[in-house]
């Protein structure tokens, strides 16, 4: 059904009838804000984005555990457990209305891994579909910031990167891939696994955190400048899919290119003294800048001059 | 200067160095998550629009303290204190820095008057301007909710309506008004203008609360219906600018319906038992539907066709 026969009243009813409902919340959905009690060190982050932008294609379910995903890696980078969302969409008159229940549905299967509840938000119209998600999480233990890496740190990364940028350019720019590939790169571009209780594992000891979502180069260079660190990340040991290789081989793409400065992946970086948890991929050190140790020898990281694919 | 030649940490950098930094805040400004202590009842609100849609000029310290306003009285009207707002912006690249700048600053003075602070957002490329704010808030007492209104309750207002929709009527429909009409509907158009310590003077004693954003008729048909009660607005008791009345007759309008059918004047309808502030302006009653009492005659008030003009 269309959205102009609704009204937005019913359209808000629909969206909200089916999604779970967090015990630790006071209001009713149809209020103007959302209540709930909260004891503790809170997280807050937020996200905004389009559809011309920000997704290559229009299944409502991957958007919707897209757009989860890409603030719950926010959070889960800072020590934070996602808890509560809100949800804001702009979307233009001839949606469907099926379509808006699937995406809302996903989103609500998505925060339930995290026992994270989707609690409020905003709807408008508008000439492109648009959403601005809000998330609250909590830390129970430090803040993991960009700024708080230390000398000594391994660099610890929850899993493959890569594989979002070579579905893009799969897509996007015609590139050859077996449908093994295709499955696989598509999967991670367009639905993006992190791991939620390995994060749970490094968190106690971790000192510094960033999702790598604008690519590896550029966060470790946020990292490296925020903290006023050096940071030495080793290529052998960066995690990537073993399909990688060879699609970029058949293709002449640069596979360092694709991995350190194309993003989307969603993973997170930290930076812990002691890392029995994750895959080590270098480390923090005195100085400045970052650097690529490849077959032993060291080059620069530039973080300028990034593909960030999101804005292409 | 524009946009294009900045890029966004230095964007970021120039908007976040000039606010008010809260001491609870445990994050930088340039992390991807804010953090900061809390403990209590936590009310969260989220609002998203455009400038195409929403606003009537392009005045940056405008745009910015309504931004806020429009946030700042979901949260009053429940009960709740502003405490922290997450502001995400869309922007077209030909944006002047300087415009961005006086609206950051408008936002950060509107955000001081309630000791709340702008914590952190996310910024975006746009093809129009485009905005989503989060505002966290706390309440110290009851939840005030849509549906918590009861029998015998007074219905009370915070401050005049209609004014906004004055101000609407002659900027875009062309209506005749008096230099001191259009200084005053204009303010409450742009400006508007919410009285928190009368809200907190409300609140110990208030069943239930809405803010008028969407006029006065449609918010109390939300009242009355998800209350299950009946609501008596007294015509002669309505709050009303002195000038509204002349402006109306002499442009040949309907007071009434640009009083109780408009909007975005942000005023807040209270019930409460026991009414010792803010204007008394009718009360809730044992049945259904909002009636209209005028020169002591009844009428029902109907929620639809409501002139929304937001959305005009």
């Amino acid at each position: 059904m269309g959205l102009r026969k609704l009204g937005e009243r019913k359209i808000i009813k629909l969206l909200t009838s089916r999604l779970r409902r967090s015990l630790g919340m006071i209001s009713d959905f149809d209020d103007d804000a959302a209540s709930f009690r909260f004891s503790g060190k809170m997280v807050a982050t937020t996200d905004m984005g389009s559809m011309g932008t920000h997704f290559t294609n229009a299944d409502p379910a991957k958007i919707g555990r897209k757009i989860i995903t890409s603030n719950a890696t926010d959070l889960l980078s800072k020590g934070a457990i996602p808890k509560y969302a809100l949800v804001s969409m702009g979307f233009p008159e001839s949606t469907k209305m099926e379509w808006l229940e699937k995406m809302y549905a996903a989103m609500d299967t998505q925060l339930s891994q995290y026992d994270a509840f989707l609690i409020g938000g905003d709807t408008n119209k508008a000439s492109e579909f648009a959403y601005s998600v809000a998330m609250l999480g909590e830390a129970k233990g430090s803040i993991l910031k960009r700024s708080s890496a230390e000398e000594g740190d391994c660099l610890v990364l929850t899993g493959n990167i890569g594989s979002a940028a070579a579905g893009y350019l799969i897509r996007k720019k015609g590139f050859k891939a077996t449908a093994a590939e295709k499955r696989e790169f598509f999967q991670a571009q367009d639905d993006p696994k992190i791991n939620a209780a390995l994060c749970k594992k490094i968190w106690p000891q971790a000192h510094a955190g960033i999702d790598v979502s604008d690519g590896l180069a550029f966060e470790l260079n946020e990292i490296a400048r925020l903290s006023g660190k050096k940071i030495v990340v080793e290529w052998e040991k960066i995690p990537r899919s073993p399909m990688l290789e060879k699609f970029c081989k058949r293709n002449g793409l640069n596979e360092e290119k694709i991995a350190l400065n194309y993003g989307e992946d969603y993973q997170i970086v930290f930076t812990t003294p002691n890392a029995e948890h994750g895959i080590i991929i270098g480390r923090v050190e005195k100085g400045k800048g970052v650097f690529l140790k490849r077959k032993g020898k060291l080059k620069k990281i530039q973080s300028k001059g990034y593909e960030h694919f999101k804005s292409n």
